[in-house]
């Protein structure tokens, strides 16, 4: 199983998506072809997740609707503007394997390009003339933003708990999974136990993942990663594996000298290589199996289809994926 | 005249939208301090123009309403938002004589507050109910990002003309005061013909409104601008006086030699100093009047109202402002 095969229900929607996004980058060519440029080499790759889940949450309910790819196109837009906000931030040279928008551009215009990604999604979310699900994604962007700023407030702090960390990757990705799910139920015509199962079923699905990406961070390879191994810790941000190791040991870890600023690179090296043969990667796939167990029970009530077979195999798969 | 008896029409208007402020920080005081203290921080001050036009607008076509004061707050989150960034962008230490969030906070958190405050002001133009002003919102967002993209792509270029200083104020300036006043309009209720008649209002009021700006960042004290004389400039940005000095001496001028990276000190002192005694300042007021007298005249055909009475006012009183 693959994502691919996985998005074989909502195939030619995510075609839409990817026509809107070009549309986009187009508009630009002639009368400004630095931003041309700019949309063109942000708006590919990547997983295309949220739209395949606002698709596949349309689907559950209803065939498929223009306002959903409306909203499909608004969800990824937001996810590649909160992307590029966060590069800039960590100053990060790459992302999915390809050179960041700040360090090919600079940081001033990653941050102009970040907003003017989430005024198209906005304008997106707004054209689907659905004022709910118009509303949900400012309240959803600014979940997200507070979740950047508890994790820019906590970055290396060596007091963190599992309840903060929870909360962190809550606003940070499970949110705009959450709306992702929740604004394809809401457009599809939905029943609102209908919208409110799609809804808990993104967040679960959300935590799980973001657990998984954190995960990988310690056991992938760069190739993989396309980007460094052990970086949010190397960013000072302790995510479930390094919090695990330190409630492990708590008088002493390689993670806490780390995030004192002692030998850095040897204790990075250490923790690095102590959450990998401890059962911690183990400890914390079983956390994300939790949510993702949750997530796949959620859709019981849903009618059969065979997009809820496919939002099942999902949850399934993101806690398999190696990246 | 002073913007305080300007605003007199709608002074307890502008006071609701204070203590939506002070609910929005006060919110986060618990939870999260943090927050509440850049919050406290950056919600303070400024000409609260952007509310003052969208109530007055509101009020020249009908009385008060709620979502006026929603969209009113909008308007003023989406300014301050922009300027977070603009800061954080422009590594600048002072804005209205105080200093700036990334001075204080560090730029990864002025990014973060900025795309929170965006996301806030969201909300509260979606809690208008009213999806024509929630779509004009993201709309004008995707504006004042172009227009700011715009005046990074054209930093330190000497090859600038009338034409893309305009497109640039426009974009960054021009497009919310517009919006502010349109919106105003649209709540209260307005005709199309009154929409746009204040939506003009707003956009040539905009225009003057930020030549005026670029004339006192040269003509201005230090401490009526809160910033140091000739921050735009510095920063590589050529407004109206030095593009009109530019075109004066079109062989060799010290803004051109500035850019070029020449003597910057020397350069910077002389275009000043130039610009000041050249009568560049007059021709760019005169300018700037065209822009407000046009505002001023676009109202003549709504009817008579204390609020029309001000808008001109405004007006007149926003191109003699010092500061």
């Amino acid at each position: 199983m693959d994502l691919k095969t996985l998005y074989a229900p909502v195939k030619n929607d995510l075609a839409d998506v990817e026509g809107n996004f070009k549309s986009l980058a187009d508009f630009w060519k002639k009368d400004f072809p630095d931003l041309h440029d700019m949309l063109k080499h942000i708006l590919v790759g990547g997983k295309i997740l949220r739209p395949a889940l606002t698709f596949m949450s349309g689907r559950c309910i209803d065939g498929k609707t223009d306002r959903i790819l409306k909203m499909a196109t608004a969800n990824e837009l937001m996810h590649i503007a909160t992307l590029v906000h966060d590069d800039a931030i960590d100053r990060a040279d790459t992302r999915r394997g390809r050179v960041t928008v700040n360090k090919l551009w600079g940081t001033e215009k990653a941050i102009l390009l970040g907003d003017f990604l989430f005024a198209r999604a906005g304008e997106f979310a707004a054209s689907t003339d659905n004022l709910r699900v118009t509303k949900l994604f400012s309240q959803t962007l600014g979940i997200i933003a507070v979740g950047e700023l508890r994790q820019a407030r906590d970055i290396f702090s060596a007091s963190q708990n599992m309840e903060g960390y929870l909360q962190r990757i809550a606003g940070k990705t499970a949110a705009l999974l959450k709306m992702s799910s929740e604004s394809g139920a809401i457009l599809a015509g939905g029943t609102e136990e209908q919208i409110q199962t799609l809804a808990n079923y993104g967040y679960n699905l959300g935590l799980a993942f973001q657990i998984v990406d954190d995960i990988l961070d310690f056991i992938g390879t760069e190739k993989e990663l396309g980007k460094p191994v052990g970086s949010d810790l190397r960013q000072g941000t302790v995510t479930l594996p390094a919090l695990l190791l330190m409630q492990r040991q708590p008088n002493s870890n390689p993670v806490s000298r780390f995030l004192a600023g002692k030998d850095r690179e040897e204790n990075i090296a250490r923790a690095i290589e102590q959450i990998k043969s401890s059962g911690i990667i183990e400890e914390s796939y079983r956390e994300a199996e939790k949510y993702s167990e949750k997530a796949i029970n959620l859709l019981e009530g849903l009618p059969e289809s065979t997009c809820k077979e496919a939002l099942k195999a999902l949850a399934s798969y993101l806690v398999r994926r190696r990246n």
